[in-house]
């Protein structure tokens, strides 16, 4: 195995500490001997060891030897104090490691290179293998939260070519063909909560679930729905799967509907305004860093007249469907033009073309 | 200047011929003597001369001896008789040409090729410059009528991400920027007549026109509008500018508001059934043989369920007008994804992208 096969390894392994590593970065890291893995870590959960750490602590448990080994990390090692855990440099040292391979700097600015600086002048050999994008990728609600306090937030919509995101006639919740939910899907992966509206829950009783997966376990999607009067049926998908949805609705969390959903495992913010701002401040609360928002047409729309996202995925399926369809949007209180500012990338799919804003 | 050059000189004389040529192919033809051109043609109406005759005459009337020239025709000429005029290849040997660059075979099987072999036999040099896809565009009507006896259609719908084609608040007439306006007047160019819905009329009173270009007169569109109770106001801009509109009704040709369309210049026809199929066939007896529809949803949806159109061109501009818009299609008996059948490209456009089903 060479270099970049060890590093994308690194990167799958900080994938598994999505959704737990709270507003942390993601990270992974492999340890190598005579070119094979030794022992391997990721960055589980907020307080608890660094990947580097964890991948050396695998090692030494399978009864390996890391003196002279080379660690492959998709991120710098920490070097800094002060904080819950010791600097991983120290470790690195102390352990005799040989040679660090890392994927990306860390922009926090107590490290930002310096942790590279300590293993050189502990004459420890340093490799940049640029994985800057792959990371940017990865930790952008990371990264979005320390630029903007916010998480990232992506919209995602599919229609018909004429606009229509469900058939009010079929009642059939899908308006993609399979390549396109299957890519549709795999983009769940990428996000640890995924939000929509009480009508989608009504309608299409989706299981909001990254599907595909073999170990499916690793992803910890959360559900989150906006459901002023708490119309959330008891058996809907979302809340018999019991993934911790979290419900916002206007009504109290005393109300004996409430309490009802809390006795099913499900979370219930009351908040008066449900506007994308403050419930995009609750998810941040909740260390939820990338929300995939799902519709429906209420959603969307509130979305987009609030302007607060990163990101716009719209599927055009090759068909129109007329007025047995429901809309992608409601009210706009003026049009939306305000994506001409956002760089746009068009691809075509199977039946489908996939437009994306950002 | 290069062959090519000539080549296409004799294209855009072809189009000159747009809207009169009736169900003829359009052609141009150039003589060129010392790499200069010497004279000019094209097939200007049904049953009138060919574009290589009208070249030959334009040559002479200048006071040229066309003997040992090249004639650069977009479509070989014809050998044929027993048609309104002489067959083109006896003119060429007759007038000692010495050479024929032609750009397309003729399809019609009484020439296809013979044309080319008499001027062969008569040691007229030919050479065969490939233009046949600039030919079946430019006669794709022509072709259309004779493979499938209706004529080539086209649907053109411009509408907002989520499928609005007019905003019923502002009530602007467009939803495109500046480069899709202008990208789809160009189009117009391409079309012996433009059809529309009576809504269209009255909400947006469009010229229907193609403007750009500097000699206007040389672009024969015609208006077709379809309006089964006359609801065409007798002011709008379709009536008023006299490009002798086609408007099809239900109602009588006697009645009094027909009357006044027909004092105004208007064609009035009467059909019971105002169907895509019936309209068209109406439309090819009336010699025209490319069509461009242009909308609104009534229209757009009897086109995509009768499924009669050979391309469909849809503009997507960046901006979502939400619940204030009028959408691009209404009743469609059931879904159309028809479509899945269909060659598409897109192609991004400025501040819009362009699909382009056929």
């Amino acid at each position: 195995m060479d270099q970049n096969s060890f590093m994308k390894k690194a990167f799958a392994l900080a994938k598994k500490g999505r959704g737990s590593t709270g507003l942390n970065p993601m990270v992974g890291a492999v340890l190598i001997k005579d070119n094979k893995v030794i022992g391997k870590g990721f960055h589980k959960e907020f307080g608890g060891p660094h990947a580097e750490v964890v991948a050396i602590a695998d090692a030494e448990s399978r009864g390996n030897d890391v003196t002279s080994s080379t660690l492959v990390t998709s991120l710098e090692p920490c070097c800094h104090k002060g904080k819950k855990t010791p600097p991983c440099t120290d470790l690195i040292i102390e352990k005799k490691i040989k040679k660090v391979i890392y994927g990306s700097i860390d922009q926090n600015p107590k490290v930002k290179g310096r942790g590279i600086a300590d293993l050189r002048r502990h004459r420890i050999e340093t490799v940049f293998l640029d994985y800057e994008k792959e990371n940017r990728l990865l930790n952008r609600g990371f990264l979005k939260v320390v630029a903007k306090n916010r998480p990232f937030v992506t919209l995602k919509i599919c229609m018909t070519l004429d606009g229509m995101i469900f058939n009010k006639v079929s009642g059939s919740p899908n308006i993609g063909d399979e390549e396109q939910l299957t890519h549709s899907n795999k983009l769940r992966a990428e996000f640890d909560a995924i939000l929509v509206g009480v009508e989608t829950i009504i309608k299409d009783n989706p299981r909001l679930t990254y599907r595909g997966a073999k170990s499916s376990t690793e992803i910890q999607l959360r559900p989150v729905v906006l459901d002023s009067n708490l119309r959330t049926p008891l058996d809907s998908k979302v809340v018999k799967l019991r993934n911790n949805p979290i419900i916002f609705t206007k009504l109290s969390q005393d109300s004996s509907r409430a309490k009802k959903l809390i006795d099913l495992g499900c979370t219930v913010i009351t908040m008066q305004d449900l506007s994308p701002k403050k419930v995009l401040r609750k998810l941040l609360d909740n260390n939820l860093a990338t929300i995939l928002v799902e519709g429906g047409a209420k959603i969307f729309s509130s979305f987009l007249e609030s302007n607060i996202f990163d990101e716009l995925i719209v599927y055009y399926v090759n068909s129109f469907m007329g007025n047995s369809g429901l809309g992608a949007t409601n009210s706009l209180s003026k049009e939306f033009n305000k994506l001409k500012d956002r760089n746009c990338t068009i691809k075509k799919m199977g039946n489908s073309t996939v437009m994306v804003f950002n």
